[in-house]
């Protein structure tokens, strides 16, 4: 054993990943540990995965639904989604695998705020939930878990499921200790719930460590391998153009007043962009930032060894193998400046709006009149989901959204008459963002907001057809308010499924 | 003088409406009191709207921005409307003049959340505000403003104006002081907000009255006029039909131990809908209940009479002309047991999420996968706006949408393959209720919303198209999750425009 199942109660449960999968039974929920492919169980699903397979050989029924923190790794989510086995999944998913399963209908799909998963889980429409397979550090002396890298649903499964199974992780570094801040009143449900005593980033406000009743947990299973970390892509011109763009805007809030010198907390998505925005931070004027944010990417952490950021407050990690290894051998130096709390508190609407949470996301698409599109490819397919998009995005001070302006090589306009589906309504849209530069929505009408979406962001070579589309949606619309042609508003999106491009 | 004006320094800044009109500057911002027909100013606006009628006659030019809380009246959104003479319009109106105006492209309108209007005020880039005209019963001898019957956005604009003007209407019942609960701290920026420290429907946290820098002032204007009080209508079959669905709905949560035996605080939308869910409680099982929503109508102090409401929170009334005498004459009476604060607390997403706020909102159509559009008629047309539907949808504890399933005379499925434009999200709506039934969608994948839906809620006559629509989108779509048949997703809407009913 590691040494670091601590409690000798639990050091009786410890069994192998394949005999704790067997304890599964068709129509199970399972709770799993993970967010942006961190701190997900590693052996448990495969295991599982197997045991499915096996059974499905048979001719027997064993499908699962499958509840997580966010998106998962090809060990979690690809190896479960392959077998068939996943009858439903929440709240977020980007596998390819899992994605497969999803738009080939053999997998029920919820695409839910990761804001709401855990009020959602404890009210208890979702069904059941049977169990709770949560990865960890260590367990204490006194039975405590002390997470990973991620802590995403893990209180909410832990306290929520029948049973539940720890899987210990001697990969993880046991200085991640401390990092993690659970709030347990955050599970109240109402009327008895009372305000989130979180005015910065910055504060904590619960436990180290995750409680857990000792006779629920059926199995310890012991672990030694990485999260699923991504090689860190170097950053493309177009992604540097946005960053410059929403820094420059950054300034200008500050110049006028609307903003603090050291700025407001910095929430970003994950991604190029994101990561283009946090080396312009690198470089730029402002000091002393915060973030209050779901993710820590490199650049967040390359902002806080230059002291430019003060504080980060996330609910899980989201680093390059080079990135992880630093924080592994250095979490003991990190861990007074990095946060990592359940992500209802994360993603709280209510921290997020007091702070005035700086919300930026990237998107699929957007309409000329700034409804956006996060989640589905022409009007039917799922891509990942809205994740905490929406949540930063209703709640934040400044909610801005980016892309390049176009996609497939030119064959599809980022801009375009009309989104194929909408996440982001026009009331939460503040900013959009391409390479070709920013539109302010803000104070705008639908059809101010038209002229200057085209303007500012659209792609030269979409320009023209959308001012012809704004044309002809003044001459067919019942009403200027926001004028459509609903004959050919998603005319865009039919061509492009019926002749690979967007263009006439 | 009416004798409610009982600062000496006030008394000699009374003048005529006409005259404190003629101080209105061409491009001036201009922050009306108002909300839902209540406590809006009677005299000013018709006043000005003279003024711009005078000035354009002699070919000058007299345009304003017109914010206010929510909707007015007449006398106020009708009469400027009607000039010409608004050239912006927020956060929320729903008079046929104005609409009229917004439709033909004559007026931009802005149609932002109601608890966000305040924030964007203070932050500055909705322009200067340079004239707030509020309604008041009376001025104290130390120049506070004791507000009418609504506070809705008063508090802000008479912070952020340059210039105020105050209407004192003696019609409003001075014993309504003591029922508003002004909260000051709402107004402070970040990185200087504090939690909001409500944690019951009934919690009162501010001032009785709102603060103006008395240098400020520049015109008192007396009137003795009744807002707009607008007739209860019978209750029709639809309403009580859907009115059952959801108190059925309710009482199945208490079985399921999802809420407590007095639910959770109930917000309702305004009509006949919510009229009927209010007579419906009247009768119902349930006691000891509370009201966290914005707007008290007739049915609400039904239920406080009854004593089954023990306390109601708002930000206005909306009565009929019998309730609102009733309240005038018995306003000591009942402001034990109303509390009205300004529009961004009583729609705050904070308090609305900790108190687990039941909402029950109308809307105009939901598409088969539970996008919900409560604002755009046939994709450009402007009704009303979205209004407080989203602040309290994204944070309920249950968001609930009724309509009855068809309109014009059958002419118009309620029930459509894609909504013309998306105010609520697949994300954030759980229950649809028409006169056909209810469909809980929550927990469900997009798929499994869509036979809910058209099985529980559509019109018999429309359920077979929208069934063989879903056939269809089957085939034709690039994906399952969400199937679409982008071609044809809106043609029920283009076949209404073109014919005249969405039927084939």
């Amino acid at each position: 054993m590691s040494g670091r199942i601590r409690s000798e109660a639990f050091k009786q449960k410890v069994m192998s990943a394949h005999d704790a999968a067997g304890l599964v039974q068709n129509g199970w929920n399972i709770g799993f540990s993970g967010f942006t492919g961190a701190g997900y169980p590693k052996a448990f699903p495969e295991a599982l995965a197997a045991v499915i397979d096996a059974k499905h050989a048979h001719g027997e029924e064993l499908r699962v639904g499958v509840w997580t923190g966010a998106s998962t790794a090809p060990e979690l989510d690809g190896a479960l989604a392959r077998t068939g086995g996943i009858s439903y999944r929440a709240p977020y998913q980007s596998d390819p695998e899992m994605r497969s399963a999803i738009n080939a209908g053999t997998s029920y799909y919820q695409d839910i705020h990761l804001s709401h998963m855990g009020p959602q889980v404890s009210q208890g429409f979702l069904g059941k939930l049977n169990l709770a397979v949560i990865e960890a550090t260590a367990i204490t002396e006194d039975g405590d878990i002390i997470p990973s890298s991620s802590v995403g649903m893990n209180r909410t499964y832990i306290d929520e499921a029948d049973a539940v199974i720890i899987e210990v992780n001697s990969w993880q570094s046991e200085d991640l200790f401390g990092m993690h801040d659970i709030y347990y009143p955050i599970g109240a449900l109402p009327p008895n719930r009372v305000p989130i005593p979180i005015t910065g980033a910055g504060d904590r406000i619960g436990e180290k460590v995750l409680k857990v009743d000792a006779d629920k947990v059926v199995a310890i299973i012991e672990t030694n391998a990485p999260d699923r970390n991504t090689p860190f892509k170097p950053l493309d011109d177009d992604s540097r153009a946005i960053a410059g763009y929403f820094l420059d805007f950054l300034g200008h809030e500050v110049k006028m007043g609307r903003m603090p010198e050291n700025l407001l907390p910095l929430q970003s998505g994950v991604g190029n962009i994101a990561n283009a925005v946090l080396a312009g931070l690198l470089e730029g004027p402002f000091e002393n930032l915060t973030s209050y944010t779901e993710v820590i990417q490199d650049g967040m952490v390359d902002l806080l060894d230059s002291g430019k950021l003060t504080v980060a407050s996330a609910t899980a990690f989201s680093l390059s193998p080079a990135a992880a290894e630093k924080m592994n051998d250095n979490a003991a130096k990190y861990r007074d400046k990095i946060i990592l709390r359940p992500q209802d508190v994360s993603n709280h609407p209510e921290p997020i709006r007091r702070m005035g949470v700086i919300a930026c996301n990237g998107m699929i698409e957007a309409d000329i009149y700034g409804n956006v599109n996060s989640t589905h490819v022409m009007g039917s397919r799922m891509q990942n989901g809205i994740g905490g998009s929406g949540d930063f995005t209703r709640n934040g001070w400044v909610s801005c959204f980016v892309t390049p302006s176009t996609a497939k090589g030119g064959a599809i306009s980022c801009i375009v008459p009309m989104v194929n589906h909408v996440d982001h309504t026009e009331h939460d849209v503040q900013m959009l963002i391409t390479e070709q530069g920013l539109a302010d929505l803000r104070g705008l009408a639908p059809r101010q907001r038209a002229v200057k979406i085209i303007e500012n962001c659209a792609h030269p070579d979409y320009k023209e057809p959308l001012l012809e589309y704004v044309k002809l949606a003044e001459t067919k619309a019942n009403g200027h308010h926001t004028p459509h042609d609903l004959a050919t508003a998603l005319g865009w999106h039919v061509r492009f499924l019926e002749t690979g491009t967007m263009a006439q």
